[in-house]
């Protein structure tokens, strides 16, 4: 069942039920403004990722700012945004259960929708979707530039994928799926820097490969939050894959330097408990908040920590000088990981100054299959 | 939205829609079968805690085998409850927006509903919610017996705050809140027996305390699936509130000895990607499994390891030994923790042997506020 909605356009913001996942819609804004000039800057094509966001509303604000469509984990996640009017996405990701492709075919009468694959039986696989559907799917070849996830390593493997894929009469060859997900929290610029120069490089050297074999390559993809200015100023990438920067979280602030996003994102909670003068105990623990990168902040508190979350409670400690906190008092808190966090709500709280402004759905919540 | 069920009745399992929240009807009906003799031998209430299940279907199951009720962590829990025909609620938690307890006061005109407290300005929060419904309200004190989270200590606070209960024409006082939360992972049985045994203590000590203040205590609750057998020994406690026994998880496995049940619950994955040889990703990642309590582990399947989750994505390792996976095998994996887990389905899909017999929607899935 979905949840009812913690809260109506025009409440102040005390007034939200807790816990809620709550926007700042000028940071939001902001943040959509910044990335859509960065890429434009870099002459670079920008496909937001919608396992961040998990919403419609938010992919069209995006795509209104120039992004050429969306990237998804899922088919799930594909059809929520094509039936809320996103026209081009990416399934960045291998599908190879025939039953998930017949939904992504039928997606395909009405949308662009392309997907990864990384191996010969997903490529016939994803053929005979197409078949059945009466369509022709554009695939990527996924390789493997660091991760160590999926994708098949750069080299003669991939070429002889990207052929099968192209020999098809029901798919076209779509390009490479190049993303190197352990960079993007690599904490030093240096690192991550290394990181992206090695992944381009053996991008690039598969892009040319490719290009000997007579196969061009209509997206070549990657990049996160972490890591976007890299692959945008490479000459390799035309595609960037960025997905946190709409929102942001602890995690990626712990970066060095930060990305140069505004913090939109937060868990409203409220005291529930003050059992000693050092410890209050909030009513947003596991359930309502992402852990596994690492813990929350406290949003604009000096001296108070989000220490330790079970099921239903968040504990904070606060120091000596800390100014206290009341019984029922609304705290803000920075999710340590924005993805996982946002996919636990059926709604986002949209507030500008002190408001609440609009309700958004988040409606591919729990589009996992 | 809520999502598509994954499965029919009917269906054989390798036909479920991956990821899903399987339950093994076998397993759950022979852990809801043990545990409610279990309690019985001991003479002791079962009030088993809702947070784990989410679930009308399973709390009605629990209750037709002599649990008196449920437990609940939150107000929209008690809702989905109430709504789903149970009669008998505990809050087991500390509820102070007077928003939050007008809907529990809303529910009490139509089911037995009662609250904890740990603050004198959280009594009069429920009293003035109680005045305004016109219902009377059993709130019961919450006790500090070694967690650390909410909960006064046991001693005279906790005296007066229950004289303030029973003062209030609003409220009767409803007994004692003694969970001990972090004993429940506690290893070693020993470990276990010496923090239950303090709990008990205590526990025993504030009823008797209670008592020479002319209070009776209807409810003295607490115990966990760690530790129930000890509460249910002690002569102390009333009512167990045990949550994780009907479906085990990965960590209670890790207790010496593990808990009596069998393991019911698991998340059905598939193959979607063999990268390398000793390596298979599944399609069950951080949003499939809750992660924060150690690793899931691989069901039957000697020799495959879970090693590392990111969203979407869950790494499998293979020993040289091991039979190889194939892409778009099935996998059942035992989640790390299982009530952070369901709470990220919106069904269960309940087999017996090789085929789905049921489909039961995680009702109160989201239900934080």
């Amino acid at each position: 069942m979905m949840q009812r909605p913690p809260a109506a356009p025009g409440m102040p913001i005390d007034a939200i039920d807790t816990p809620a996942l709550v926007l700042d819609l000028d940071a939001f804004e902001a943040n959509l403004d910044h990335m859509a000039s960065l890429a434009a800057a870099a002459g670079v094509r920008l496909r937001p990722h919608a396992k961040t966001h998990k919403s419609p509303v938010v992919a069209n604000l995006q795509i209104a700012r120039g992004a050429v469509g969306q990237c998804v984990q899922k088919v799930g996640e594909a059809e929520i945004l094509v039936w809320g009017g996103v026209r081009d996405i990416l399934v960045s990701n291998e599908v190879v259960s025939p039953a998930k492709l017949a939904r992504l075919a039928a997606l395909a009468k009405i949308a662009h929708v392309a997907v990864c694959a990384d191996h010969g039986q997903g490529v016939d696989a994803i053929a005979a979707a197409a078949c059945d559907a009466g369509v022709r799917l554009p695939v990527l070849v996924e390789i493997s530039v660091g991760s160590m996830r999926c994708g098949l390593p750069p080299g003669p493997d991939a070429v002889v994928l990207a052929r099968r894929i192209a020999a098809s009469p029901h798919l076209s060859f779509g390009g490479l799926q190049a993303y190197h997900g352990r960079a993007q929290h690599q904490r030093s610029v240096e690192e991550r820097t290394a990181s992206i120069a090695s992944a381009a490089e053996l991008t690039g050297r598969m892009v040319e490969d490719l290009r000997q074999a007579g196969l061009g390559c209509p997206i070549v993809g990657g990049a996160g939050t972490g890591t976007f200015a890299l692959e945008a100023a490479s000459g390799v990438f035309n595609e960037l894959q960025v997905g946190s920067y709409v929102f942001m979280d602890a995690d990626y602030g712990r970066n060095h330097p930060a990305p140069p996003f505004k913090q939109a994102l937060f868990v409203l909670s409220s005291v529930m408990s003050i059992p000693r003068p050092d410890t209050a105990v909030v009513d947003a623990g596991l359930k309502a908040l992402a852990t596994d990168s690492g813990p929350p902040l406290v949003w604009l508190r000096e001296g108070i920590s989000y220490v330790s979350a079970s099921d239903e409670h968040g504990k904070l400690s606060l120091e000596p000088e800390a100014r206290p906190l009341k019984l029922d008092e609304k705290v803000m808190i920075v999710p340590g990981h924005c993805d996982p966090t946002v996919d636990r709500y059926d709604w986002y709280v949209g507030v500008r100054g002190s408001r609440v402004e609009c309700l958004w759905p988040v409606a591919a919540r729990g589009a996992m299959s």
